[in-house]
């Protein structure tokens, strides 16, 4: 039996979205509270469906089975605020069965890797609706079976939580060296972390490229009953385009998140229920796929593993389905992918490896919460330009249009008649009117604005918080890894552990140590350089933008210097 | 007993303005309730008196007598809408004793004139707080005893309400000829009315002047008890300084207005009953004045009537007294004016005229109404200006400063050491901090921009409202002289009148109508230039702003340029 709820305010949806209009004591039946990220699918009496704002609606008791109890950790709905925004929830896999059920069927549905992604978590952008970020970890790895090929047994108990991250990519195995190696590989590491002026960074293996995506085609198949968008991918190295669905990024992104424990690989652009093939979501999603190709393309390791690279040049069927399996057996995956990384030889000192990691989860932190406050403060104020301030100006538009309305109606009385106003009075009125139609341009200018500057901050903001959510896995991992070192060091002391045991740990944890150094070095490199260009192009629309009112300004001055008085 | 009263809302006063900061639900005691224009004088339960707009009030019953019945007319109060302003209250002159008794109690207390002034209407200057005009007439004339000379028993029954305008100016009496003429003026007028290309237009009488109005001084009088502000005025022809009270100013309009019935004579700025000695006060009414002088002496007919040439040149105490008498004794005044004005020889045609001055009606109430829109609009924006706006800019500034604080954690791991970032980073950490100080400062812009355009675009709407306030009245006397040229006519056509008596009712009715059209033209052509300046200094002074943001963000942008990545 269907649920009902009520909405307790009026919501004005995205239609475009696939979000529902309602209004306040509106009574929806409710298809799913499972949708994510604070919204539920309803359907309105009319039969329209939809998304609404969970913190809008009421369940009606009586008509179905309770309301589950309010989720904990979540700020609660501010009323009047902002709902979420739909570009925030994800259906699971499995519901959106038009991007699931095609050419996917045939690959081996039975393997671990597959399921995997099947359950694959949630993507959190890291921004939730009304611009604010979601501090919880993107908790990538949650679900992941990464530890089945380092479970044997051979784990000793205590370290850690054995359903953490840290046990569930592997770690303690990798650690304890209880990862099987495979033969070629682990002794001839093919990634390398060199000690620079910068510090340790990764070492650029191959050459750098770059990658074009573009021409979204809507194609279809099964005679017409799926219909899907393939984006054309061409990198500049081999200038051969490839034909990528959402699903392909989306499979791309569980193999390297499954693969790299301790490398920044930020969310893809959400998945979207209704309205995905409207041309703006095309677009959008394939900026924000481009974004996310060239975030990854700029990493000196992911940008040369070979998932990432079947990925931009696998052209034939087959080859894609081999390589895929290739992929999907991969055994350096998690901490396992520790194993072919080389590093500076010079052993780490734990107290300072301390010192930089609780340095740099202090600035994650703070780095978060700034990026809420400034996200959520962009985010209102282009609210408000595309309403209020919109809406401002025109009030002063119209009102010195009114003004010039009534000047119409001056006329001079004279001796037996009445004139027309002498040629100044009109032009007075033209210029009063014209400056009002001025004002009327500038509102629209605001309302226009935010497309050109704060929605691009915004989208940056969100590109940034998706990369800052990938940190907390890291440094619990990290964190674990010295935990076990200094766990292994006490044993050591208390001749419970053989020493070359013991420093065969320490130098497997200083591999984690060095590619968490040379990530946060490659992170802090990366951050300065996009928040410059994308400050000095903010800066610019703004400029732009206010150089556009003074101009329309001036012209509506002009309009005033020849009136004849 | 006094009478309670309870708020109804918050209310924010100025305090600088003699008003009160009340909570709902406080409740005060009620001093009086006459105070006009929507305030009340109250005393608060900690003993401060001051104003509170009556529409936030609500008396208790029992406490005295019941509540007088809600004014019709006026506007209801907007709940949270603003309250009415303080500038638009005055109290009666005998409340303020302060600026009442002193040398002026040592004139005719008796004569009829004294007394007028003394019983003279609340001047309104058309504007009432938030922005709204007043479309009630001025009613500049209610009150005065202006038919004392022309009401000798001669008076036609029936013509007009011998309590209107018309009546107690003494109109009746103009144009049926039973205004007693004093005999040299009579044959021999003082002003003229000629046709000009432009149509009737008053012709200019003796040389332009231009006055200045400066260095307002506080002075006292009676060993200090009295305290008063004098201003220095000088008029350019004759170059001598002369000192003036606002007293003088009041004294000086009450003679201007008793004399013009068709000239408009703009109401002064409105006294004020707390904060007068307060510099911005004291600098803001100066300049209302100083407004008000200039429209006087470029006023072809009043910049040449002796009361005011008077006011502006008399230096010697004995000499302003006999100035005063004369001034108070003046012949004519009101209808009486009509008698010293030449006008041409052409009849008029009086449908014409009738149209002429339906047309000039309409635009009179057009422009009202528009001036009240545009009035309240960029009320509101100041005011948004000064709090929404400001608080949104420097929000920004604020999240780009608190980004800023973030990355000042930036620190770089190093091998066994823990690194300062590099050069670049704290650049950029510089130029985010810059910004944000940008944002800030932008928001103080504009905080106080309004200082530079809309409030002095709305003291120039508030100065002409003040004009178009002086039009009911004239409109009035105008209408009831062409009724009663048209019942004259008839009452010749039924042979009640003879031909010659209705023929020179008509001649001197066209001497009315010939002042309306000379002071229409007046009016329309000062608009034109008024409204020409004013909306090119305002513009101007828009232009500024934007250019003054532009140029804050282009140094902001100039920060990135060489940050080093």
């Amino acid at each position: 039996m269907a649920q009902k709820a009520r909405a307790l305010y009026d919501f004005e949806g995205e239609l475009g979205n696939g979000e529902l209009n309602v209004l306040e004591n509106d009574v929806l039946t409710v298809i799913r509270q499972d949708v994510g990220d604070g919204w539920w699918e309803a359907e309105t009496s009319s039969g329209q469906r939809g998304l609404v704002p969970e913190a809008w609606m009421e369940l009606i008791s009586g008509g179905g089975p309770p309301a589950p109890p309010p989720q904990s950790g979540g700020p609660p709905p501010q009323s009047g605020g902002p709902p979420p925004q739909s570009g925030g929830y994800n259906y699971d896999d499995d519901w959106d069965d038009d991007e699931d059920d095609d050419d996917w069927d045939d690959s081996e549905r039975g393997s671990v890797q597959q399921q995997n992604a099947h359950h694959r978590p949630r993507k959190d952008s890291g921004l939730n609706g009304s611009g604010n970020f979601d501090l919880q970890p993107a908790n990538r790895t949650a679900g992941k079976k990464g530890g089945d090929a380092t479970g044997k047994g051979t784990v000793k108990k205590g370290f850690a939580n054995r359903f953490s991250v840290f046990a569930k990519t592997g770690g303690e195995a990798y650690l304890l060296g209880t990862t099987p190696k495979s033969r070629s590989m682990s002794d001839n590491p093919l990634y390398r972390i060199i000690d620079s002026e910068e510090g340790p960074v990764w070492d650029y293996v191959g050459e750098g490229f770059t990658v074009e995506i573009k021409n979204p085609k809507k194609a279809t198949k099964l005679k017409g009953m799926k219909t899907f968008i393939a984006y054309q991918v061409t990198p500049s190295n081999t200038g051969i385009q490839v034909s990528r669905r959402y699903k392909h990024f989306d499979w791309l992104y569980e193999r390297l998140t499954a693969k790299f424990v301790t490398i920044v690989v930020p969310p893809l652009p959400d998945k979207q229920v209704t309205g995905r093939y409207e041309e703006t979501f095309i677009e959008k999603r394939m900026d924000q796929l481009k974004k996310w190709l060239f975030r990854m393309t700029t990493h000196p390791v992911v940008s040369n593993c070979d998932v990432f690279l079947h990925f931009l040049t696998c052209t034939d069927d087959k080859e894609w389905k081999r390589g895929k399996r290739d992929a999907e057996k991969d055994e350096f995956l998690g901490a396992a992918f520790f194993q072919v990384i080389e590093v500076p030889t010079t052993p780490l000192d734990i107290a300072i490896v301390e010192r930089q990691h609780e340095n740099f989860n202090k600035f994650v932190k703070s780095m978060e919460a700034s990026m809420t406050q400034i996200s959520q403060v962009i985010h209102e104020h282009s609210k408000k330009h595309v309403g209020p301030f919109k809406r401002e100006y025109q009030k002063i538009g119209n009102a010195f249009t009114s003004l010039a309305s009534s000047f119409e109606l001056d006329t001079r009385p004279r001796i037996n008649d009445i004139d027309a106003p002498p040629e100044g009075s009109q032009q007075l009125t033209d210029a009063i009117k014209f400056t009002g139609t001025t004002y009327n341009d500038i509102g629209e200018l605001f309302a226009a604005q935010p497309r050109n500057d704060f929605y691009l901050l915004e989208d940056f903001l969100r590109e940034y918080s998706g990369m800052l959510s990938c940190f907390p896995d890291m440094v619990h991992f990290h964190k674990h890894t010295i935990s076990t070192v200094k766990e292994c060091q006490k044993q050591r002391e208390e001749q419970k552990m053989e020493f070359d045991e013991a420093e065969a740990i320490k130098t497997r944890a200083d591999v984690v140590s060095y590619s968490m150094m040379a990530e946060i070095n490659h992170f802090q490199r990366q951050r300065v350089c996009d928040y410059k260009a994308n400050m000095q192009y903010f800066l610019r629309e703004q400029i732009k933008f206010y150089e556009a009112i003074t101009e329309k300004l001036r012209i509506a001055l002009s309009r005033y210097e020849n009136i004849d008085v």
